[in-house]
């Protein structure tokens, strides 16, 4: 069959079962009741202190072919897989699925646990390193499933993606299994994307290096829905939050992308107070913010939000009044950390409140604008951030397809050329976010404005932006670089792209050779 | 058929269907699945803030024989549940299932709604006024039902209450639906008994009358659970949430009570570093709590938590340093809702987190000890508070049941004499708290302990207590008073006495004549 893209999907794939086709970013609406979780009790006296990871295996017991689920918040600092699926390989245990947010270099262990079968089915939104190489290289026995970060907790939410054990590395624990991630040693900031999973997995199992008496003071995560807690000597290191730069960029081809998505931004009308933000923690994103700030200073213009992963420069902006409000579902250094921590004005939100499109109202929903990057792009705005130009995994859509959805403004930003290849193509590897949520391309070379948004076009012209159109913007890079060959891929599907309603937007096929 | 506790019960009532007897305090042991409510969806750009109720009621739309919910935060101040009920009973709308977590004599208006069959059915946790007493006079058209206030919590997350319409007056709420109890010119407190509500009903309203842009800074109730949002010129008079006194008694048999009591709990073993505490709001029961401030202040003990319905004197014990924390389900005074607002050691929990037994581990489980009323007791120690001696409803279980279960140490206070007859009778007209979950009674003559604790009845003869049996307790007060005669009931049943557990602890039958 073929969804509304015009990529042709398979009926049904093992171990995920019937695929529904996407048919546009707000077609499929609900109808449907919650997961309905186990009801589970305690009595008074009852302790969920454990010795250790293994006693906890035993006492739940963890089985084959169970799914076991974990946060990112660590990033590449994460410690907490690995111990994890060490233990579940000394005991044998064979086809588990594992429901990870988000896979950083630091998880390369697992890539043993595909070839033994201990891990056969994998379960995130965004993947990056020896793990997504194994992947690639068909090296997991099934398709990986690759998510939003809104859409996975719309699949734990409405049941389907069940957790039979929910493990959560938490930063500050009490013995009745309080949780945050703002103390403690190891502070992570924000448990966000952990909060549907201890809502509606069967058993949930808190671990810790830090426990503190009860009752804690700071709630993230309450001892209502947890069952265990364990302490390690170490569940990751905070160091490894910081992945990739989160300076502004000095390279003077991405500070001009950056300048002219801002001044699109200013030229939108959307730029006064009131205004919410998202973006990312790259150099390029994290220019685009600075030409923000310089405008919001100078018009004295006092934003509502920023949201999605905080950096420390919206941590800066919002210290100087420039947000009255950061939205935090994912800290992306150290200083995100200690203002989640101190700053009342720094909110903590779970991942569906953060971006699920089914519950009654998600926070990308009050978004003004958001910029996001791409590997790949269509001439129809479609996006493709979980495949390189050469079919590699090499990421996957975390909050992008959630945060255009919902933004009034959706930028991508990109290097014209990538790798020496044009990023503009007919046909894209992968599509991750539909055109119809992008409103606008920035590159070096000027702005292309989907065409469903006429609205922007006369705003940019009226501003005397550098204006083409996509196709326009192709026939350039074409002009530079010549026409891509069209890459060689196998028929072995090893990733399925699931839109943030449930549907498929798109299958990922292992790179030939 | 008869429960454990040997009170008659039917097989089944209309409105309430089968009744589950109870079997001992921790018999009932879950084995079910949570409620799975419905998964809604907003699209971006969709409001929630609706003009006024009337149109709320006709967009649901709200039909005959819906149950409608409510919170009592507002306690005898409230002013939304007759508002609502007033526009129900104007539309002509018939059999509404009004569950309302606590009934006080504001609500005087419901009984002409119970009279034109506008409301047929009452769930709720505690009542007192002219509601309580036209239910003792067989107004109501079929039986009330009495939960505890973690048993309402229970009921609502494993679907035995389910709720078509929740309606949240809210202090403080932004347009997408961020509600807080703490701030605006209504301030409340905690919103602590909505949250289960929220989660679960079919469709949340909240009303405010104090709206503030979004995003909100202290959310109690998030925007996903939340589906319009209404101002109304007033929700509700938060003087009102004080009702009877806050200030500790003068009156020196009920000093002569709280001074035994502070002294059992002394010689119990529990006061040291780390301990945790409930009590009412009544003059007696903070003339407990200032014993246990003294001896506290004089040994430098720290405790680590009160909790429950917080006064200003558990306040001030956090502000001195006497306990860590305060556990915050529902403010008793305006100096707690000062203090919810403002210190972070004062944390508010949702009626599931306080006292829900089927979740994995409520905080009453954590309690050292708590102190509880009686309208009467009999001599194997079970409890009755929701019905006078006179068998006219005058309360509720609210958290007495929950309470008692949780705690290491639970000790009811009462006058041998009530109107100047006895308290202890060998048939109390209704079970509200089993036996089994009180340690002590402590009159202003001694102290009865439960046979089952050997080991206080050891400790308080070692430290010189004045012990009584139960039995002799009795003699003494029939001595004084002589023989209670027995009431007249008639075989009409007005209430049902649910457990926290969702079992049937007794039925009440309505005064005869």
């Amino acid at each position: 069959m073929k969804n509304r893209l015009n990529r042709e999907l398979p009926d049904s794939l093992p171990e995920i079962g019937q695929l529904r086709p996407y048919n546009g970013a707000f077609a499929a609406i609900p109808d449907m009741r919650r997961c309905a979780p186990k009801v589970k009790y305690r009595f008074p006296g009852n302790k969920k202190l454990r010795e250790d990871l293994e006693s906890v295996f035993d006492e739940i017991p963890v089985t084959d072919g169970m799914t076991l689920s974990f946060h990112h918040h660590f990033r590449n600092g994460d410690s907490l897989v690995n111990q994890v699926l060490d233990i579940a390989s000394r005991r044998g245990l064979k086809n588990l699925r594992i429901a990870l947010s988000s896979v950083f270099p630091v998880h390369a262990p697992m890539v043993a646990h595909f070839k033994d079968g201990t891990v056969t089915y994998l379960d995130t939104d965004y993947m990056s390193g020896p793990v997504a190489a194994a992947v690639s290289q068909g090296l997991l026995a099934n398709p990986v499933m690759f998510r939003t970060h809104g859409g996975r907790a719309r699949a734990i939410e409405c049941g389907d993606l069940h957790i039979d054990v929910a493990f959560i590395a938490a930063p500050t624990a009490d013995e009745y299994g309080n949780l945050n991630g703002t103390e403690g040693p190891t502070a992570c900031g924000s448990l966000g994307y952990a909060f549907p999973d201890m809502e509606y997995a069967d058993c949930v199992v808190a671990v810790t290096d830090s426990l503190v008496p009860y009752p804690l003071q700071k709630v993230s995560i309450p001892q209502t829905r947890v069952d265990y807690v364990v302490t390690l000597p170490s569940i990751g290191d905070p160091k490894g939050i910081v992945s990739g730069t989160t300076q502004v960029t000095k390279d003077p081809v991405q500070l001009k992308i950056a300048s002219l998505a801002s001044q699109a931004i200013v030229a939108s009308g959307l730029l006064k107070n009131g205004f919410s933000f998202q973006t990312g923690a790259g150099g390029a994103s994290l220019a685009v913010a600075s030409y923000l700030r310089k405008v919001m200073k100078q018009k004295s213009i006092v934003g509502s939000f920023a949201l999605g992963g905080i950096t420390g420069y919206l941590v800066s902006m919002l210290e100087e009044g420039l947000f009255e409000r950061l939205i935090d579902v994912q800290g992306f250094d150290l200083e995100a950390v200690r203002s989640l921590k101190s700053n009342p004005n720094h909110l903590e939100v779970g991942a569906g409140m953060y971006a699920n499109p089914f519950n009654s109202g998600c926070v990308v929903n009050q978004l003004d604008c958001v910029v996001l990057g791409a590997t790949e792009m269509d001439t129809r705005f479609n996006v493709n951030v979980v495949t390189g130009s050469d079919g590699h995994i090499m990421g996957g859509s975390g909050g992008h397809s959630d945060a255009a959805a919902g933004a009034k403004l959706t930028i991508v930003t990109a290097n014209l050329l990538r790798s020496r290849l044009p990023i503009l193509r007919d046909d894209i590897v992968t599509i991750t976010t539909p055109g119809e949520t992008v409103d606008i391309l920035v590159t070096e070379y000027g702005i292309a404005v989907n065409p469903r948004r006429q609205d922007l076009i006369e705003r940019f012209t009226a501003a005397g932006l550098p204006l083409m159109t996509i196709e326009q913007m192709k026939s350039l890079a074409e002009e530079i670089a010549g026409v891509p060959e069209p890459i060689s891929l196998s028929e072995k599907i090893i990733a399925v792209v699931e839109y943030r309603d449930g549907t498929i937007i798109d299958v990922v096929y292992q790179p030939a050779g």
